[in-house]
Parts: C-alpha cells; structure tokens; sequence
C-alpha cells in the first residue's frame, strides 16, 4: 500500500483503516511515533511526532514535528473566530520558531503557488498580506529612524510555479537565500487532503520542510533543511483533494473491480476536486495565515491592528 | 431517472445508455428529435434539434436547436487549431443569429460567471475581449466620424453573480435590455459535464437561452426569450464535472449500494472537478471564443486583425 | 471664468481666490450658499449647502448638499484611524440617507470606474466589499430562515466603463433600476481634484448625483434623481490630478504667456497625476468606504466585524 | 545642471537644449559620443554609444550602447504595425544578445516593478507572456523528448518590488543568478521620461544595465555585469512622467521664480504623470515586447505562433 497525503494526520489514519479495530489504540501506534490531541477554543490541535526511521517509513513522513490545526469551515465566518484560528497560529508558529532560534531571526517567507488558480494562489496571498520589515531594518545607521521596537525582521517572496518561470522553486529559493541570508525559512503552500471534509479546513505546520506543488501541481524538489542549509517550517492548508485519490478511495469502499479503477482514474488524471466557494475560502485563510504570522514575528500587536501597519 | 446536464449531447447518450444495445441506432430516436454529425477541421460538429414537447421531455431540454462543436483539448496549443475553431464557431453563430435577425441588429453579450474563480471566470473573460462598438454607432450625427463600414453594433456586460451583487442575473439582464433595447442576445457561460473528458473541449450553441449558474453556482432563474423578450442564443463550455455526479455516476457503474452513495454524495456536496491547468484552458478558450464572436459580428477581420482592433 | 472641479469644496475656493483679500469673509459668500465646518477626531468636516440657482450658477455646482471629510493621508495608516473616518462617513451617509427614506429603503450600491486601472477602481473595489443581503431577504416565504434582523436590504453593481461595455454608465444603472427598483442608489466613484494635497485625503458626499468618469474617464451622461426617478447620493474620492488642470494652473500663479500655456496643454492632454503609492490608497480607501456603508446600512456593527459578514 | 531622465536619448537632447543653436549640430557631441538614426516602418531607431568617460560624465549615462525605438502611440491599434515593433525590437535585440554570446545562451528575463499599479506593471506582464523552456531543456536524459530544436533556452522571473517583499530588486536577482546560472539577463523595467509625448512610445534597449525603480518606485542598487557577473541588457518604456520633473521643465520655460519652483514641487513630490488609457497601453506593449524576445530567442517562428506556444 502506498500512502499520498501531504497531511501526516491522514497517513496515520490511512495506517489505522487498515488495521484490524482492536489494534486502533494509541499503545499500537509504531514505535517512534506520538500522538497527542488537545483543543482550544473549537479548535482541535494534534502533534503528532515521528522520532524514528521505522515509523517514517510506516507513515510515509519523514522524522520531525507535525502539528494540525483543525476547525469547522463556517468558523471563519465571523470575526472572532477567524482571531481565534489566527491566535493559535501564532502560539504554535513561535514554539516551532523558537526550536530553532533563539533571540529576534531574519525570517523569509516562502509563498509558493499559481497566482492565476484560485485553488493554488494561498501562498502569494499570504505574501501580499505578511508586514515585512527586512528592507528597513537593514539600513545602515538607522540610528535616526524611529523603527517600532516590537516589529521582527520579515521578508516575504512569492517565487512562481515552473509552468511560468522555467526555474524549479528550490533553485529560486535557494538562489533568494544565498544573498538574503535569512536565518529560518517559513513556506506556505496549498496542499491536497484524501478527505473533502478537510479542504479548507485544517492547517498543518510542521518542521521538516516540504515538497512544492503536492497540492495542485506535480511533485518538485523539496524545500528542506537538507536542500537549503537554514531550517525550514511549512504551513500548508488543503485546498483541493486530488481527483483519482477521491475515485481511488470511493471504489476501494465499494468493490475491488481493478479494471473499473483503472479506466475511471485515467480519466480523471490531472484533475482537482475544489469547492465551489474556493474564492472566499481562499481569501479568509490568507487573511488568518497572513495574521498568525505577523503575530507570531511582530509581537504585541492585534491581529487587526498588523495587518494595517504599514512601514 | 432525472437527466442533470448543461449539454444536449450528453443528455442524448445518457438515454442511450438506458436502454438496450440493440435499440441504439439513429431510428430509435425519441419523436420529435434530430441528430446529424458533420466532421470540419478535426472539429467535430453535432447538430441536434427537439421539435416535440415529447422529445424534449424525454432529454430533458427545451424544444429548440443544440449544436455542439468537440474539439481535442492540445488542439488548443496551436494557433492554426485556435483559428479553426473559432472559425467554425462564428460560421454556426452567424447561422444562429441570422435565424432571428435580418440586417444589423444590435447584439448584447452577456458574460455570466465570477471573475475570481478561475474555472467560472470564461464570461468575463470574453466580454473583455470582445470588441464593442455600440457606444461609437450610437453617436448622433456622426457623419463626421469615419467608422469601419465592417463593424457590427456589439456592446457586452459582466454582470456579476448574485453572491457579490445580491441580484438575480436575470433581474440585472433585463433591466439592461430595457434601456439598451438590443436586438439580441449571447449569453456566454461555464458549464458543468458528467464527463471530465468533455471539460474544456466541447463548445455548445443553443437558442433556447441559459440557465445561469448551472456550472459553479446555482440554479437561477433562465434567461430566455419568454423572460427577456427577445432572442437569446447561448453559448456554453463545459469547464467543470459536478463531483457529486462524478462519484454517483462510478458508483452506479461499480456497484448499488445505495447508503454508501448517498454517504459520500453528502460529503462532497457543493464541490466540483476541475483540470489542473485551468487558467491557461479559460485564457485560451476566452480567446477563441471572443474570436468567434467578433468575427461573425464585425465581418472580414482575421481572427488576430479583430481581436487587436481598438475603437 | 470656468470652473471645472468635482469637488464643492474646491469650487468654493476658487471663487475665493478671485476675489480681493478683503471680501473673503463668510458674509461675502453667494447668496443661496452656506458653508460650515466642524472636526470630529482629526477629521475636517464641511457641509456646503446651495439653495439658489444664482448660487449654483456662479459655484458651477447643482443645488443640493454637499459633504466633505478630509484627513491626513498617513490617517488610514493605522487601524483606529480607518475605522475613525469609517464611523463619521458612516454618520454623515445615514443622515444623507434618512433625508430621503424612512424605514428600511432598499439601497443600489453603484461602484462606477475601470476595475484595470488601479486610480480608477475605487468604485469597483467598494462593490466587492459590501455585504449584499438583498437576495436573502427577498426570498419569499423566508420565514424558516433565521436573518439576522440588524442586516439592512443592500445590493450592488459594478457598472464598467462605457470603453469595454460600449454603453452608457447612466443607461446601464437606468436599466438595472427598472428591474430591481431600490428605493435610493449610492454612487462611488473617483474624481479628480485640482491640488495634489487633496488626492486621496478626502471624501465628499452629494445627494446631487454624479456626472461619471471626470475622475479618470471622460465626461458622461449624469447619474442624478431627475435621471433615473429616485434619490442619488455621491461618494467620491479625488484620486488624480488632471495633468492639463495642474499645469494650467501653475503657469496662472507664474506668468500669462498664454502661447506656451496652450502649447503645454495640448501635450498633456489625456494625462493625469497620481500618487506612487496609488496601489495601497486605493486598497484602503475601498476598506473604509466599504465600512462605512456596511456601518450606515447593517445598524449596530463594529467595522471589522460586518467587514468579515457573510451571508 | 543634474540630468535626470532614464533615456539616453533624452540625455542627448537636454545637453543640445543647453548649448546655442549654432554648435546643435553632430560634430558638437562629446568626444566619445556617437549617435545615428535610421528608419525602419515608420519607427525611428536611434543608436547612442558612449566609448570615453567623459562623454559619459556629461550626458549622465555610462559607457555603453543606448538604442531607442520611436513610434507612435496609435501604432500599436493595429497587428501589423505591432507586428512590425516587434520584430525590429527582436531583430535589435539579436545583435544586443550576440554581442555577448555566440550559441545558444540560457537566458534569463527580470520583469521588474509593481504588478498592482497598472503604470509599473509592464515588467511582470511580459514575464507572464515569454515562453519559457529551462525546465524541458534542462530535464536529464531528455533524449525521448521532442523538443523543437528552434526553441532557445528561456527563464523568466517576476521579483517583485521592495515594499512587498523587504528585499533589494539586486539581491533578489544576483540570489536567483547564482543558483540558475544563466548565461545572460535580460532586464524588463517601466522607466520616466521626461516628456509626455514620449510615454508609450519608445523601448530603449541598452547594455549597461538599469537602476530598477526609477520609473515609479525610488532609486535600488543597480543591475549591471559589475554587480551581477553577467551581462545585462536593459529593455525599458517609459510609461509615466515624474511629476516634479514636469512642474519643473514647465516653471523653468515659464520664468525663473525659485521659490515658487520650490513650493510646487514640494507639493507634486511622489507623484506621477500618466496617460488616462493606461491599462491598455501596458496590455499592447506587454505583448509587443515578449513578442520580440520570443522571436529573438526561439527562432523561425511568426509573431502570433510563438505567443500561443505551449510547453
């Protein structure tokens, strides 16, 4: 069996399906593997750690931290709501910040993506929305400008797909940072969920980088702390659930027929499967992206309140 | 069996597909229906005509004429395909309009969809580049003004879809046609098919007018002659597959089960299939669709002459 | 004497500038014209009111009410500041709504301007941002539904410029109103002002309509009462200079060579002044109009919270 | 006297103004100066090369090549006369290329500016339109691909400018630089002229590289060879005019009164002249000119055919 997902959570649930029920407790998890639930204000957290080869193997991730947030898509229909989601973020985004740096980090921002699909345009989005301060934080004696002391040193890139510039996004990237020299990269992309019910609707974050165009894309080089030299954290939300998985898993469900499967997924190769509110789903997730990352890297301010500041 | 397709066409081979093999010839057609195919090009061209309120009951589609052009997607890649097909779409369209009007009538587009869904934005998109010419023919006493003896009288709205604006497209259409008076109307809109191998490679012509939303959105009230008081000739592209037709139509092919259809119908509700590469596929098919349109409004251009005319 | 300015405020200036030193005192305004100011939270408001025609005549003005708020540009910097100048346009526009409807009027948002040109898509960009409710609250028999009974009855439209639909503005909106029959229309657009210190730092409300596109386009059709047979009120935003305005009038102040003025003109025709930062002004602008409209229409909301409504 | 224009050419015409009529003739250049105009379908091309230190110290440009393409704005209504920019651009471009390299370079465009100010957006449309092939050229083993052999070997990036990401223009492209290794950059940028009349209507291509930012946004560090480490041709239009530049050609025609000089720029300072049909003007340019890079760099193919080649 092999397992795609670009979400960790699935993979391990996709491991419990195919054990039998009364092996489906945490002691049966695969050694190197923790799992811990908690919510918080409607929402459900889940870190999930996989500390051993063996188990990266099982779930199809490598060794590192994955951490899911989980909440209901109406949620970011009001205000408070979408702050609450945007406020977790922060929390999460700087304990994972803070495993690899200590006191105020350079940060890069990485929005990969297709600005001209809807489904595929979180990334530069989140970009357009990020405040960054690296161009004014960098002049040399500043000493005269009055520089807001709680404002980190952000800055933010929305590198393209290859379709459009020829370049594979780890090359752009690692190209950025040879001359920017950030000290931690952050990339945000779209990815694909197995599960409708997950689109638009789950965030992961986790520390072991990521490989671009998963969601709407082909699969590319990945973007990692092995690739890039400088830590890597990927915030990625599914927009879209890949349409031969959705047929694949439906026709697993209902019979074996490997003839029927094969023909249905030819058809349906290169195809997503998208709500039909995508626009607006896309727009609130950059806003509450976009603000759990001003938060977590400009301290002390209001969601709100940064994303107005203007430099 | 309730028939749920945009296209007349696949309306037809649905109902083949109910019934017996050997019924499946052209006799066994329902009364009142006519089917001709005619190859042009490498574009496959099927006219089908409902002249019985039997026939049309039985496909579900209104007495009137439905002609579908079917194409190969890469056939897109080229400009001399490009060219063809929009070629033998201002031939058809010609022959649709002087169905109803004689001289030069005045013709309104009307791009339905929404610009900030890729796979919904084909409207739009078209009404951009059409070449509208109605504001320029209107001037009293433009003697003085040497306009192209060629140019048709074209003008064209994007009304927006009722999310956005809080007005049924066919409030906002009518109220235009009131003080606009023209003497027909295109209506230009995204489609939904059953099948993911007809999305963006089918362009269907039809005079029994439209009802908007049938591809992303919703249902809305039809724009049609009996609504609007003049002529509408609409025409349609397939850019998405439902996907809760999708996975119904593979489970009534795989298996009966009906608790589990229904299960997974819910899940995936307001969702649609649509292609990866769907911005190049709209931009592509906006061109030839624009081309179409100006060349059997404004006579004698080239395709490319057309589409860079500036008023 | 000519006037040309789509600001009251502006027209009232230059009559001053006419006239000698010692008669501009308030006393000396023309008959049938009063003008008053007061602040509110830094921001300046002027209320100038024409109650004859001999004044109208000499203000190049129509009678009616005319409103300005001006502010700081680097105001809609900060978060309070916006939502500032979004509660006092908020205010103003219910007292200009309340002078013509009671109850709960339904309101025509129009957002006129060229969405493609960043200086004129103000209009478009307000559109985008109101919460449309009029298509939930028409819904016959809506008894089941549960609508949130502080939500007011708002649609809206984004007309287009007459270059791409090829109709007039004004015919546009007539139509529109026959069918959809809002009891008063709401019309943002952006106008051009004389002095660059203006652009984008004010906002006058009229109840006298609009004449489209002086702004950026070109003179049109009116959008006023007596045009369309119901209340019209104006928000407009100066977001340009015309080029031959500004450079006419430097070369008044510096000299009378009246050949080099004519000659100067002549080459800037077709132009227009604007800021660098148009992008960003813009972005913030349609975020406050768009609150305070919400504000005005939607009772008891804070900014951000009927920003983020959805219906 | 400080020039400041980003045209050799205009430069060229600012030292000539300066000088009596008598010595405006070619022999009164600059040693080291030399200039020669010819003609080409109704486009006039000028060729400026600056050979010694002191010719580049009075015109205010460095040693290097400056060609100017002059047409008329209303030129680009037509096809052919699009036609007919772009293939004098490719064929100018051509030599500018070979005078570098001598088989088949990889080539990388920078589309610099601002893609949400209509006036700055000229560099990241034309990035969007070349066809880019790196990433098939590059693929390993590529030997059962077809490629057409006419094809060159294109890559194309779209920065972005400071104020959205935090990073020099030149940071960002000597990163990309020094992981893709191109062999050439081809820089696209929206320049300032200082004449209206000139807006629109001339491409300057030069090999001395560009200050990004001078059209719109403020002075960065250069992109040049010094800098860079490999050649660098520069294709800029200017698309606006410096308002203050404006002001102040105007006032020092008029009269000599350098207080007012000073007020009225001090009130126009960060604002920009230009034409009211911009979006169109960008639309036609952005194509003309990835027009002429197709052509320069995958030969054999027409105009159109090339815009519409898919990878």
């Amino acid at each position: 069996m092999e397992i795609r997902t670009d979400l960790a959570l699935e993979a391990r649930e996709m491991i419990d399906e195919k054990r039998s029920e009364k092996m489906r407790d945490k002691d049966a998890l695969p050694k190197g593997m923790f799992v811990k639930t908690r919510e918080n204000n409607y929402i459900l957290i889940t870190d999930i750690e996989i500390t051993s080869e063996e188990a990266a193997k099982k779930i199809g991730k490598k060794i590192g931290k994955y951490l899911t947030l989980e909440f209901k898509n109406p949620i970011l229909d009001t205000l408070d709501n979408q702050e609450n989601i945007a406020k977790s973020l922060s929390t999460e985004l700087t304990a994972f910040i803070s495993e690899f740096c200590n006191n105020s980090p350079v940060i890069m921002i990485a929005g990969l993506g297709n600005r001209n699909i809807t489904a595929d345009s979180l990334g530069p989005k989140v970009v357009d929305k990020v405040v960054v301060t690296r161009h004014v934080k960098n002049i040399e004696n500043n000493d005269n400008l009055e520089i807001d002391a709680r404002l980190g040193n952000l800055c933010a890139v929305a590198p393209g797909v290859m379709g459009v510039t020829g370049i594979e996004t780890s090359e752009m990237i690692k190209g950025m940072i040879s001359t920017v020299k950030p000290d931690i990269l952050i990339v945000i992309d779209a990815l694909a969920s197995r599960k409708t019910s997950r689109v638009n609707t789950t965030i992961q974050i986790s520390d072991t980088g990521i490989v671009p165009g998963s969601g709407v894309g082909n699969h590319r080089m990945e973007l990692s702390q092995d690739v890039l030299g400088i830590p890597v954290i990927a915030i990625g939300v599914p927009t879209v659930v890949d349409a031969a998985t959705l047929v694949r898993d439906i026709l697993e469900i209902s019979n074996n027929d490997n003839n029927l499967k094969l023909e249905s997924e030819n058809e349906i190769i290169n195809m997503i499967v998208t709500p039909k509110n995508i626009d607006i789903a896309i727009e609130r997730l950059s806003e509450v992206i976009s603000s759990g990352i001003n938060m977590a890297i400009h301290k002390g301010f209001e969601m709100k309140e940064i994303n107005e500041y203007l430099i």
